[in-house]
């Protein structure tokens, strides 16, 4: 079509035309000001001769490179000089700063072969079993961003449900940390806890934090941002300090506090986590043993020798069965065990939120409340505190099994927790921006008398994220009335708070079809999954 | 974050907000000039107010609506004002035209849920098996643009493999069919062939379509452009003549003429289909079961009543055992059936490229010298399409059984075929660029004498793409020996032609390393997978 056209250009002897190949791939490097978050995108002029004459297809690969540096990109083609000239190749943000070049450099383009482990990712789907070869083959081709969304999706969907056996999860897993940095604290304890997720409020690890490094103990806790959830430990803490934190910095806190509250996705430990986990949330697919993995994997990156893992269970949580729960803690300790990794399983109660804020302003509040022994505070977030962290404060050596829980409570009740906090706070740097909790305002009332029989913790996430969080730091739900509690009709069961008008629209068209609580009689409320 | 700093611009007062959030969703249409294929793109820019209100994350899907219309898109986060403003909204040429509104125009926005049925994809991917509903469900959404490639990779993986059971295939496609448009020709007998692929050259649908259109039979063959292929029957066709015609002159063509020879990618018949072979391709994955839904979906769908199915078999084919084959024309002949499709499958040799010339201007060489009854045509180029032509014009209840052969052969050497042809040609549009051969020419030699045994589809393919076919027509491989024939040392095996530099150089590269033909004792060919 188009291409033949200029056929007569082309040179009649093939002799002079290594060199003219090579002028023809080179193009000029421009910024493109797109984020296109964690893909790489590559604009090229439609007009362009190397775009012309290799025959490239939109959405296809290609391989840019420059000064022995090389990244991936999907190709957009692009009919306005505004954005590129035919001279240039364009590439998003993500991209650009990947290649660490300027604008204006010489770039050289080819189109990308498939990487080579997408044959083992089809082996997969034909059920085989992998090798850890395999794993690794295509954990470091996911490191070098070598893989397209879709490629992910077809890995994490052929290794999903039952894709894995656990001795695959482990190999996953070891794989996964070998891909990236690990951080060695050169310490013979260096604790960290983990909750699988699910339950709203249930900001323990701002309590368990400042209680374990009160007592001595190394936590370096880094935590991430919400992605489904309306407040991740990084979003909420980020209310009162910096979480984004260079690594010299974060050593010489730790080292100084023997804690630290930050967010996780700074440092490039397990980066191929982040980006499985980038496809994983949209699609809404998640199996045991990706969860296992991803979790460890990113756990012994950070430095942790022992683990304790939190895995809520109710009928509204993201594990509902106590067989299911049974199962993922024999998975984490079949693979934790392998990998000289100390790790204890707890079992809680994830029938309702946990506290009564759900929204980073709302669960600061909270938390501060419990560490201040403010006789507000809400009971359960406190006593479940206590309890994880007397758990790990036993990692101690020095500390006689079943003494945990009562040096944890010590510590919270004579201000030591408090004290600890505000130290870390500190440290990490005070957040300087006052911020305040929503002041759009609307309660959602009992439409009859009863007693609260159920909660339903993905109904009230979902009216917390409409509300704006976790972007919008002072929107939330802010609960009322938790299981157990009685209701007059007309009484208000929660408070949505919101900070721009868009998002208190949404929330409140979103409740006025149902409430996400049940009332009945007292005696209906189901049976407390879990038995501290 | 800097959210919580406009706080106090937020109204007291929730009653004034209803207003407010009109006026804050709505922004003006932008088209920005970048091609990103089948997928639609939105651009925002990151100090747009909705962006900031709304939490929106990059690379999440929003909803944009306009006079009635919607269309879901993935965010990008733009921060040039060069590429928008604040104050617009800027899609992607695909997204614009399917919005069908013009630039300036008032479009709102908000956070696209998930597609409904991705629900029905994960009990997929548990291993479920799906209902009608459900996959009705799932391609409507496909169709409508809700579907993420990310959606589709994981919905082709759940389904891939032995994921289908036979009447799951047979529930596929009739959602695939239910959910685009379908042609009726208003007549018994509408003939369709198909080949499932995989052989470089092979090109007897421009031989068949004229000579069963000679004979009476209905015929209106739209094909694909190739994807992987170096050639399909569309890009080959183009260059003769037209092949992208709108639906009004093809149904006055194909009524006038018996038959034509156009690309399908115009009309909007089996849409899921080429969205999911979007996905599919790239990825590498496929499978019988999708490979039967998404033919005989479009072959129903283009109004076909009566199809001829081509299934090569070879070491190098798609297809690679008799057994396989033997399975899959069972799949076909099974979902065929309960379509009410009278339905042929052809087993045919695939164990080297038919007819001597890959891509375009040597297949339209190849072909045209079958037309013009040639003494230097490729026999087997010629058989192979009179056999399938025979078989086509049996389907015609007056021509008595065993005897299509003999009236295919005589249209062809009566000269009928080829005026067929050129009434075609002219019927679609003649091409009026000249298309020549690509003029850079490269010959792979013997490096021993003996006699042919085995030549590499795939290979050779590979080698016709990397040349510049098909978008660089002239470009492609000819070849000068097939099986069984006898070669001296340093006889040529095959000639590269490339019309552009860069082409030429990567091709020549590419067969360095070894020459795709096997040289050995006569008798050590494989033999003929296939008895005609």
């Amino acid at each position: 079509m188009t291409q033949a056209a200029s056929d007569s250009e082309a040179p009649a002897s093939p002799v002079s035309d290594f060199h003219d190949q090579h002028v023809g791939h080179r193009l000029k490097l421009r910024r493109i000001a797109i984020d296109t978050y964690r893909e790489n995108v590559a604009y090229l002029h439609r007009e362009c001769s190397v775009y012309r004459a290799e025959g490239f297809q939109a959405l296809a690969k290609i391989v840019v490179s420059c000064n022995g540096e090389r990244i991936e990109a999907v190709l957009n083609v692009v009919d306005d000089d505004k954005i590129v000239t035919p001279d240039e190749l364009g590439l998003s943000e993500q991209a650009f700063s990947q290649l660490c070049a300027d604008e204006g450099h010489d770039v050289r383009v080819a189109q990308a072969e498939p990487p080579a482990s997408m044959d083992a990712v089809r082996r997969k789907i034909g059920g085989e079993r992998l090798s850890y070869d395999d794993y690794i083959a295509i954990t470091r081709d996911i490191a070098d961003r070598r893989y397209s969304k879709m490629e992910m999706a077809a890995f994490l969907v052929a290794t999903g449900q039952n894709g894995l056996d656990r001795d695959e999860v482990l190999l996953l897993t070891k794989s996964m940390l070998a891909t990236g940095n690990r951080i060695d604290w050169n310490e013979p304890l260096v604790a960290d806890k983990h909750c699988i997720g699910g339950i709203p409020g249930n900001r323990t690890s701002m309590l368990v934090v400042p209680i374990v490094a009160a007592h001595g103990t190394l936590i370096p806790k880094t935590s991430s941002r919400a992605i489904t959830s309306p407040a991740g430990t990084a979003d909420t803490m980020e209310v009162l300090a910096r979480v984004d934190l260079l690594p010299e910095t974060l050593d010489k806190l730790v080292r100084l506090e023997r804690g630290c509250l930050v967010w996780g996705g700074t440092t490039s430990l397990a980066p191929v986590d982040d980006m499985l986990i980038s496809v994983e949330r949209p699609l809404g697919i998640d199996s045991q043993g990706q969860m296992v993995a991803s979790i460890l994997s990113k756990k012994l990156a950070a430095g942790a020798t022992h683990l304790l893992l939190d895995i809520p269970v109710g009928p509204t949580a993201k594990v509902r069965h106590m067989r299911d729960a049974m199962q993922l803690r024999k998975l984490f300790e079949y693979v934790g065990d392998r990998l000289g990794l100390y790790l204890e399983v707890m079992i809680t109660d994830g029938r309702q939120p946990v506290g009564l804020g759900i929204g980073p302003v709302l669960e600061v509040r909270d938390v501060m409340r419990v560490l201040e022994n403010d006789p507000g505070a809400p009971t359960d977030l406190r006593e479940k505190s206590l309890r994880l962290a007397g758990r790990i404060i036993e990692f101690d050596p020095d500390v006689r099994g079943g003494q945990g829980y009562a040096i944890a409570r010590e510590i919270l009740e004579s201000g030591r927790a408090l004290e600890k906090m505000n130290r870390i706070v500190m440290a990490q740097g005070v957040q300087e921006q006052k911020i305040e909790l929503g002041k759009l305002t609307y309660e959602v009332c009992a439409e009859r008398a009863g007693s609260v029989t159920h909660i339903d913790n993905f109904f009230l996430a979902r009216i917390a994220r409409l509300a704006g969080a976790p972007i919008s730091k002072g929107a939330g739900v802010d609960l009322l009335k938790k299981l157990g509690d009685k209701v007059e009709q007309g009484e208000a069961l929660y408070r949505i708070h919101a900070e721009f008008p868009s998002n208190y629209d949404f929330a409140c068209d979103f409740v006025r079809q149902r409430t996400g609580y049940e009332l009945g009689e007292f005696d209906k409320i189901p049976r407390g999954y879990v038995e501290f």
